[in-house]
Order: C-alpha cells, then structure tokens, then sequence
C-alpha cells in the first residue's frame, strides 16, 4: 500500500518504440511540501532546469515523467517543451504549473515527441488509480525490474508510510548519477524539514553508489509529502525527525541497493567499508578510488579474490596510506596484513568472492570514521548494452 | 639500428608459465647518465623503492626487468629480493651495484622466484647482443606486440639516436599508469639536463593517456644517454638541447600511442582535443573526462557517434562549461554548436566514429588554451582479459 492521499498512473505514449509505459504521473490530492537534489552535472537537462525553478514554490500536487526521451541537450525548444509539459498537465488537473514537478529520462539529444505526450497528459488524469506499479514501470529505460522501497513509522500514534519507486540502471555514481527516485510520504513535513531530511538521506545513500563513474544531466530526487496521515507537522531535531529520518533512509538505501544490483550488465555488487580513516572526506575517497576501478570491477566481474588491485587502487586514491598499516578482509576473512598477503586458502577466498553481494573491509588505521559505498561489477554484456544502446 | 654503445640480452627464466622471453637486461658500454620518472601510486613496488634510491647515484651502467611478476606488496622480502637482483647483476658486471635500475611487471603479491632470476642474470651477461628484439618482448605481459620507437639529430654534425621500447596493455592511465618504458640515447646529456628533457617529454606523451584508468605500482620511464656519439654536452636551454627534447619526446609520444592502440581488448582509440580552454589544468580536466568516461568509451567502442555522451562527460569535468558556448565536432564536422546538435548527417559521423584513430575536438570558448589526450575504446575483450586475468 502507498501513503494516502497519492494516485498513480501510466501509459504508452509511446515516447519510443518499445513495449511498456514509458510516460505516467503521481497525484496528491493535498498541496504537499516537495524537496529535490538534483544532478551535479554542468550540463543540465531541461526537465531538471524547470524543476529547479518550481521546487522554490511553497506547496507541490503532481509529478510527471517520461523515459525514452531525456530532454537533455535540446537547447531553448527543450526548455519550451518541459514548460509545455508541465503547463498541460496543470491545467488539466486545475492546478498551478509550478506545482507540477517533471523528469526525463533517456537518449540525449533529441527533440521531445510532444504529440505523444500533449495527447497522453489528459489520459493520464483520467485514469489515476491507487496501484502504482504501471508509473513503477514506465520510468524504466535499460533496468530489468521495476523498484520499489517502503517503510511506515509510527509519529503521534499516528501510522506514516514512506514509499518510493527508482530507475537506475547505468551512468550511476554518486551525486546523482543517471537515477530518478521519486519518494511519496503521507506525513506532514514542513517543507524546510523535508529538504533537510532529504538531503541528509540521500548523502548515505544515493551519494554512495557507483556503476560507471558517469553522473547523468537528468537525475533527480523528488520527495513529497502530503500529510495525510494527520500527525502534528514534524520539527527539524525532534524525536520524531530522527524516526521519519531513518524511514526515509531505509527507503532511500532500498532504492539505492536495487539500482546498483541492477545496474547495467551486473551479475555481482559489492560493499566496501573503510574503517578507521582520519576524516570522512578520506575515507570516501578511498572507497570512491576501489569502488571506481575497472581492474577492481572486472575482478569481482570475474569472482577472483585479486586483492593486489584493491590495494593498487588504494594507492591511486591520493590519501597518503602507508601499505604497511591497511588490512583487507574479504567478508570475515583478513587477507592482507603488514604488507604482505595471509595464508588464508584461496579456495575460502573464492568462495567469498563469488557471492551475490561481497563485503569488502579496508581498516586504514589512521583514525575513527568509517564510511561505505556500494558498487557493481564490470561485465561484457555492459559493453554490449552501452556499445549499442544508441543504434 | 639502437644508439652507439647499448647492448642487450633477454632470456626465458622462466618467471611464469609462457612461450617467450621474460627477463632482459640493457647495457651500456660506458657510464650513463640517467633520468627516471615513477608511478604516481602511494603503494610502490620493491623494484621501484629501490630505483627511487639508485637514480640519485651520478652514473648509471645497466637496467634489468622481468615480466611475470611485479615483486609489488611483497613487503620486505621483496625488498630483499629486488636488491639482491641488481647486486648480482652489478657483481656479473664488475660495477657499482648504484650503477644497476631494475623493473618488474606483472602479478601483484607474490614473491619473486629468485632462483629463476639469479640463475638467469649470468647467461644474459655471456649473451649481450646489438640486437634489441628479445628484450624488447621480454618486457611484454599481455601486449600483442614489441613496442619499440626510435629517432635521429644531428647535434654539432654528430648524428645521435633515441630509441626506446615500452610495455603497456593494461592500467594505462597519466601519471606513469602499469607501464614501463626504457629509451637510450648516445647523446651526452648531463644527469640534470637530462632529468629536465624526460620529465618535460613525459608530461606531453605518457602522462596524456588512459586505457583504464588505473596507474600501477610499478609504472617507470627510464632515460639512460652515454655520449658515445661525441656531441658537446647539452646545455638546458640550448638550441642543441631543443633539438634533443623533440627527438626524445618524438619517441615517448611513439611509445605512448602505441600503449593506447595496444591497450587490452583495444579496436579503436581517440584524441580529445580540448580547445579555447581558459587554463591548462582545465583543459586537461575536461580532456580527463572525457577520456576517462566509460560511456564514451564503450560508444567509440560501438563506432556510434553519440555526442551527448560527450557533452555529459564534460558537464561532469567540474569545470564550469556553459552548454551553449561548446562546440564539438568528430574529424572536420561540426556535430554541436549553440546548445543543440547541428544536422550533419548521421552517416558522414558514423563513417569517422568507425576510423581507427578518431579525433574529437572540443572547442570550449573560454581561453586560449589546447591540450590534447590520447584514449582507448572500452571493449567486451578487456573485461574477459581483466575478469580472468589470474585464474
């Protein structure tokens, strides 16, 4: 079940020649309070453009988004077509067009079939309904499942569900790496609060996954919260913060795992933790430097326990470790100590190295902080994908 | 024919199981002066530390490398190992072992087999020949080919030669990324002069490509001139000493395309020609970007001329670009200009994205500075020699 108070709906519009949705909505039907964290990318599609400028309104009621078609790269007609967008689908729904939030999704590049989606827009409000799982599909580009994440918390005895659909699949890094996310809460969060909780989630989540290495010009993170629930109107620092906080991170960490297990090509992820760093800065980027190498990568593609690379691509990360003190533990096994490999088995190695999910822990011994990061394999069909995505 | 005075041997110890040469040794008839630039990774290999100590002797007589094995993270044995080598090369010689640089590539971790290599370094003492082509292949690991590149001046009417033979593949990223290159010389160039021409030839060559963007423990660049062609010493600054500096940088950016269009699992490799930029360091940023994107790489790897993936890469750099001031154009044709794609016909880019060397241009108005990168394709084949490389 959704929070209450959201409707959904999806279709074909079609944006491109495939079989599934690929434009749809989400409806509260309460104004909501709305945050963002947008691509960190210079060059930002025209979708994220106008959201900028509409999430500085005070109340949100609508998002609509398509995949096929990324809006990015389209200069002034794409900026018109996104204002366009927008303004159809408020004054269908009678509402301002700064309430209305939009997102794209796929080829750079190429002008918005705006026939498509001008004559899906009054569809999709007609057919709003409770089930989300057609909008859950119609953001899809190359993902192979839909995903979704939920969590409920109890705020004043009164029941607040946070649920939220993802698409990922590749171009995802940290900072908001080709990823759309969009959260839908029925608590009632003012909407400074929402932004600061949102912000706060998304830093441990989505800010620490990595596929390629490329951030996108369209990602984008919409939370929205509607109130519907009825609890008193949570305040930054309360006791029930924290709690919607942590809700809301569970769903983002949710999202967050699905898409890097999902992501392109990927038949394996894994889990580094650096323990032990002097700084958090230090610390992610050591983990960013393993998380990002492609001899890494295309070792855990492999299931080899090639430890050797881990600790080459430590030593690429610019943070001034001394190899003497780092120890490397694949799962519960340390293999790397004083410099030198331990004489764990390999056949123990192996085993670990092959598991879905691989934890890998580097303790650097030079303070407290730990940080971690989430990242995929590098596997041929990756190539395959994004050789040919475009022909 | 190699520089007057240079002789060579190499030998199979065998060092691993493989059809071909895997230690080699070059030396010079006379005292050297020599010049070195190291990996710029924190965590060095044995043979590297022990350069790092051996370079700062005036005179230098011979270098010995083996393939097969790094003798990286192997702590102090390795140490032990890698000392032990050049001193027993060096008493075979009758030399200083400070006289003696050595090099390693290959597996990381696993202690060099020192009965192969001392029972080796006799025998390739008692077969010195004029004759590079076993070393040159005794260097390699997955290289398809030797890689050697040569040049000629003529410095006060004495014709002097720079020749010099390199391994690549794989790890090939700027700042001495897994390779290892050695260049001779009978010119006679002062230790000073001389560290001054490589460290400059270096910058504008090896420091400017990537296959993969992983620098290894191991990467060297070493440059040995013994003066036998009997020119005047070079003065830094000189005319002579601009002459030298071309020819020696004609051999390091011989070498170092050679690198890229060898890289492993490489079919195609680019130039990204960052134009009009506003400073070096930012030209440099945006043509890191782009060469390091996998999304570009694996689209020159399918000869699809997707720009946008470009245009994104370059939003990514961190330099402050303005979408609407780029211009990017594939060999002669302008393919982006005011914020949007021009209409060059799809067919006339695919036919210079399918060339085997592409060059992109990237025009980005904001300066006067150009800077170039070489890079390699992303292919299927790199990730299966990358996933299987130690099983």
């Amino acid at each position: 079940m959704t929070p209450k108070g959201f409707m959904f709906s999806a279709m074909k519009a079609p944006i491109k020649k495939w079989n599934k949705e690929d434009i749809g909505i989400i409806i509260s039907n309460r104004p909501c309070s709305a945050a963002a964290v947008f691509t960190s990318n210079r060059i930002k599609a025209a979708p994220v453009l106008v959201d900028m400028e509409h999430i500085r309104h005070k109340t949100h009621r609508a998002v609509i988004c398509n995949s096929g078609n990324a809006n990015a790269v389209t200069g002034s007609i794409g900026m018109k077509n996104a204002r366009l967008t927008v303004e159809s689908l408020a004054s269908e729904l009678g509402i301002d067009a700064r309430e209305t939030l939009i997102a794209s999704t796929g080829v750079i590049g190429v002008q918005m079939p705006m026939y498509q989606v001008l004559t899906a827009i009054p569809v999709l409000v007609r057919t709003l309904e409770m089930d989300p799982a057609g909008f859950t599909r119609a953001i899809m580009t190359t993902d192979t499942r839909p995903k979704v994440a939920s969590a409920t918390v109890s705020l004043n005895n009164r029941r607040i569900k946070v649920w939220g659909t993802a698409k990922g699949a590749g171009m995802i890094h940290p900072n908001m790496a080709t990823m759309l996310a969009f959260i839908v809460t029925d608590a009632d969060v003012p909407k400074a609060v929402l932004s600061a909780a949102t912000r706060e989630a998304a830093e441990t989540t989505f800010n620490r996954i990595t596929i390629d290495g490329d951030t996108s010009t369209n990602d984008t993170l919409l939370v929205m919260a509607n109130g519907a629930a009825g609890n008193a109107p949570l305040k930054k620092g309360s006791p029930g913060y924290k709690k919607f906080l942590e809700a809301l991170t569970e769903v983002c960490r949710g999202l967050s795992e699905k898409i890097v297990s999902d992501g392109e090509g990927v038949t394996r992820f894994a889990e580094i933790r650096v323990e032990k760093a002097a700084t958090v800065k230090e610390a992610l980027t050591v983990a960013r430097a393993v998380a990002g190498s492609l001899l890494v990568k295309t070792a855990l593609h492999g299931g080899d326990p090639n430890w050797g690379r881990i600790i080459c691509a430590v030593g690429n990360s610019g943070v001034p470790v001394v190899a003497e003190k780092l120890e490397l533990y694949f799962g519960p096994h340390l293999v790397y100590k004083d410099g030198l490999p331990t004489d764990i088995s390999e056949e123990k190695l192996v085993k670990e190295v092959n598991k879905t999910k691989v934890v890998i822990r580097l303790v650097l011994n030079r303070g407290k902080v730990r940080e971690s990061y989430l990242f995929s394999d590098l596997s041929r069909k990756y190539v395959e994908i994004n050789a040919e995505y475009r022909t």
